[in-house]
């Protein structure tokens, strides 16, 4: 292919010479085989679509001031403002369609400067996606200008890229999360630790879908969805509604969960009496080369990381308090953890008193790095 | 399948409406297609079995107190009180298989005591098994009080869970490893802390079986199995036995190294002279879509992580004394290293002496953060 | 097969009796099959060869001391004493070649002595590979003496394994690094942190070429390539030339990716705009199982780490500067983090001025924690 070729001769001569002085020494050898050199060649051009496809639906996106959280300054994204939370609304799509979201930024200026920590970044709320794609408008970066100050509104646009196997070019689907990249200074740090955050799910038409999606954002300060445990946990036995806060399932059900790593630390992400495959889904397929992939139960995880997985609520274990905890010792006991709580098939909660007598304290005066507050008296709960 | 639809619509009733609110402008097109669905949520009752397999073997745990370690109390798991050991036996199933543990506490209440910084949690010392399933009351956890006082025994069953592969559900095939959850915090901070941690392999019948399985945990305070180097390493190459302080292998004999990760820190564990593949043995099966996989010779684990491979030993590099070490400079620099000695094909030692004239001491004044000892003269061993 | 019984029961005797002891629940019943352990076993013997392949070609390599960066030593390795960069330069290999490498020390001893901090070192510098075989006089160790002192020179030779299916033993295909191990430390931390790594690239005949194939090295103090934002981009749009601080393509061109990680701090390695298979290139086959790997645009990486992967520039999101950083918000706003520059298909910048008037500058004041400099008025660039 003659403009593969003459691609190739180009850029060579615009690149350091690294090829031509390492491996001189082959001689006339060719590197790799032209067959697959040309048919992945041939791919790139036709990979690339000359624009998006049509947004197919419009979602507004609010991003509010919330109350404070020990202390600290919340401000959270919502599909109307009076729900916005923290993690923000899971956006779920599915591979080959494209969304359009409009973010209207209604945090004040004052609450924004007092968020920012490098004076070179300006006044404004922008989204971030990961894993889908976008153009360099739809960036939500500083220095695209692809952000909105208080007050104004802006259009993104995301397309979850549907699989171009013949190139070799995976699609979006997968467990991704949207942030903010433009509060506090040019990589959103203000913003994401304020909690600026939320799921965004790209599935494919044939994958299995859960009763019920839990999202888990592990973040600094041993916060998990922003919160220190006792806060993390609000399920009541007698009236188990189902949120983030409240993991609830029955024996049997299908359940996702979809977790998030942000801020600056690092975190291990584990469930007690549940297992799943380190695959896109934590499905294994059935498929004897699925023998080779690690089941697992723990997850190193950093900021930006992002997976998720389908279990089978109670599956081989039965029904019960599981804990949901990440695994470094001093995260888990200042209040990163949380509780899968899976009632019986019939939908009735693990026998015996809940709260427990033991077991549902963090660790007396050990209440994080970041503020005094996070433990309180569980008995409200 | 009617009862999954009632399920279906039952749970979205409890669910925050996300599918609905995110999703609403898909109109009528089915998010999933029907076939995959029904598929996955007809397996999931079957999936479920009513009662764990009885066991098939008893084992008795005791945990016992040991000798100090650089001033620093140490605890472990034995088969017998006399053969405590940390880390712990390593304990080996079959997958389809359900075994008893009887655990006995011999670790008096005073060393607990003297364990804990969460005055909430009991004094007592338990099981908590990844990777297998298990009931609540075999969870080893506090609020589930499935622990066991100084002086008494209690029982836990775990069942290697057979793959499910018409229900998409892995096996428990992996490498494990069981821990206390009680001593110190209620995640157990005191007990891992002391040496209260074991490996735990689950096996497919048709899995290769190596020479010798050696066990590597990493640690906080720069510690490879509760130790700093030169402690780390025993061997002798005029009696070269094997056993996790002395890493030993002719050349050719299929060795396995199971390794964990405890503590709140994070590692990167790497082996010189050998590689595996990143699956769940590290082996890479003769199939045409293996060449997707990563091999590697170096993984960053966090604290909950486990995982294992087997290597032949000395494969393509020979005979040698080949560093097995935490990759983080601080962290090998200060004594979180060791060696894999493979001798040759008849069993001799590389030749030369051994320890060499360099290269065989931490650095000097850097013990680690732990303790004053941990640095001693290596002529002793 | 009657050699690989005999070992099997010398090791036995060798060996702590775990499986004896653990496993006697188990009866007469057999571990497993006897079918795949012969399989293995016969091909272990067969799968060590006696010696490597003659090195097919003779590389010549020098570490020599480099300007100061931030008022820290730098010393590089290069393919000729003028050309010695951080990184080093890349070196590729074709499976089932080895080659031999000639280092050559021009590092003074009073700059070795300098960076020196464990007195048990010697002075001197190594080379030490990922992923490659190698024997222990290749291996780049103190206790190897695989070392060179300054003025001296010292051959190395690598071998690129082939895959070895029928043993299932993976080859040494994959995206690697090479390192001193000697100077400072006997892990080299000195070594490291002054400049002396570079990548390793092991291809299969059949694997798609890059157009331009770019390093990244995440090190300590917040250092991408040893250098902290805007020292990381030297992008001029106006002469766009491609090096490791100049990353640049033009839409629709396969480039390649190779990342490391070194010092004592771990990291997450984040690209905006595109996505790639977590796969040993990050091509997805097509294949039917493919649909069950992670596709990733944020990947966690600790020290001794390496990845890499292919994309297509653009690809779905078209020109622009797409920014590329650790995801750690502490690292990145203090100067780790660099663009990818994507050009339209005909070689032109994407418009409007650069660099722009926000969005180029790192935190003020915040330059990291290893030295005073790194922050610079960018205009000189």
């Amino acid at each position: 292919m003659s403009t593969s070729k003459e691609d190739r001769s180009m850029s060579n001569r615009l690149t350091r010479p690294t090829r031509r002085s390492v491996l001189r020494g082959l001689g006339a050898t060719p590197v790799v085989a032209v067959a697959g050199v040309t048919a992945f060649h041939q791919a790139d051009a036709a990979a690339v679509p000359s624009a998006f496809p049509a947004p197919s639906r419009r979602l507004q996106m609010y991003a509010v001031e919330l109350p404070d959280y020990s202390g600290e300054k919340r401000v959270g994204y919502g599909l109307t403002p009076e729900t916005a939370s923290v993690p923000g609304p899971t956006i779920e799509m599915l591979e080959g369609e494209a969304i359009e979201i409009v973010l209207h930024n209604q945090v004040s200026a004052e609450t924004l400067e007092a968020l920012r920590t490098d004076e070179h970044t300006p006044i404004g709320v922008s989204l971030h996606a990961h894993g889908v794609r976008y153009g360099q408008d739809s960036d939500g970066t500083v220095h695209s200008g692809s952000w909105v100050a208080p007050g104004e509104s802006r259009s993104y646009v995301w397309w979850a890229r549907p699989v171009n196997r013949a190139a070799g070019i995976a699609g979006s689907a997968g467990y991704w999360w949207y942030h903010d990249h433009v509060v506090g200074t040019q990589h959103g740090t203000g913003g994401l630790e304020a909690g600026l955050f939320g799921a965004l799910i790209v599935r494919r038409r044939s994958d299995p879908l859960p009763v019920t999606t839990y999202v888990t954002a592990f973040g600094d300060g041993m916060e998990l969805n922003a919160r220190r445990y006792p806060d993390t946990d609000t399920y009541d036995p007698a009236a188990p509604v189902r949120s983030n806060t409240s993991i609830v399932a029955n024996q049997g059900e299908r359940i996702e969960f979809v977790n998030l790593a942000l801020g600056s630390e690092l975190h291990t992400w584990h469930l007690h009496g549940h297992t799943w495959a380190d695959t896109r889904t934590g499905v294994l397929p059935d498929d004897a080369w699925a023998d080779m992939v690690p089941v697992i139960d723990n997850k190193t995880i950093g900021p930006g990381d992002s997976f998720g997985f389908q279990v089978i609520a109670g599956e081989g274990s039965g029904p019960g308090h599981w804990m949901l905890h990440c695994h470094l010792q001093t995260h888990s006991d200042m209040g990163m953890s949380t509780y899968f709580h899976v009632h019986d098939r019939q939908g009735r909660p693990p026998t015996g008193p809940w709260p427990p007598e033991h077991g549902h304290m963090p660790m007396s005066g050990t209440t994080g790095t970041t503020g005094a507050a996070g433990v309180e008296d569980h008995s409200g709960h």
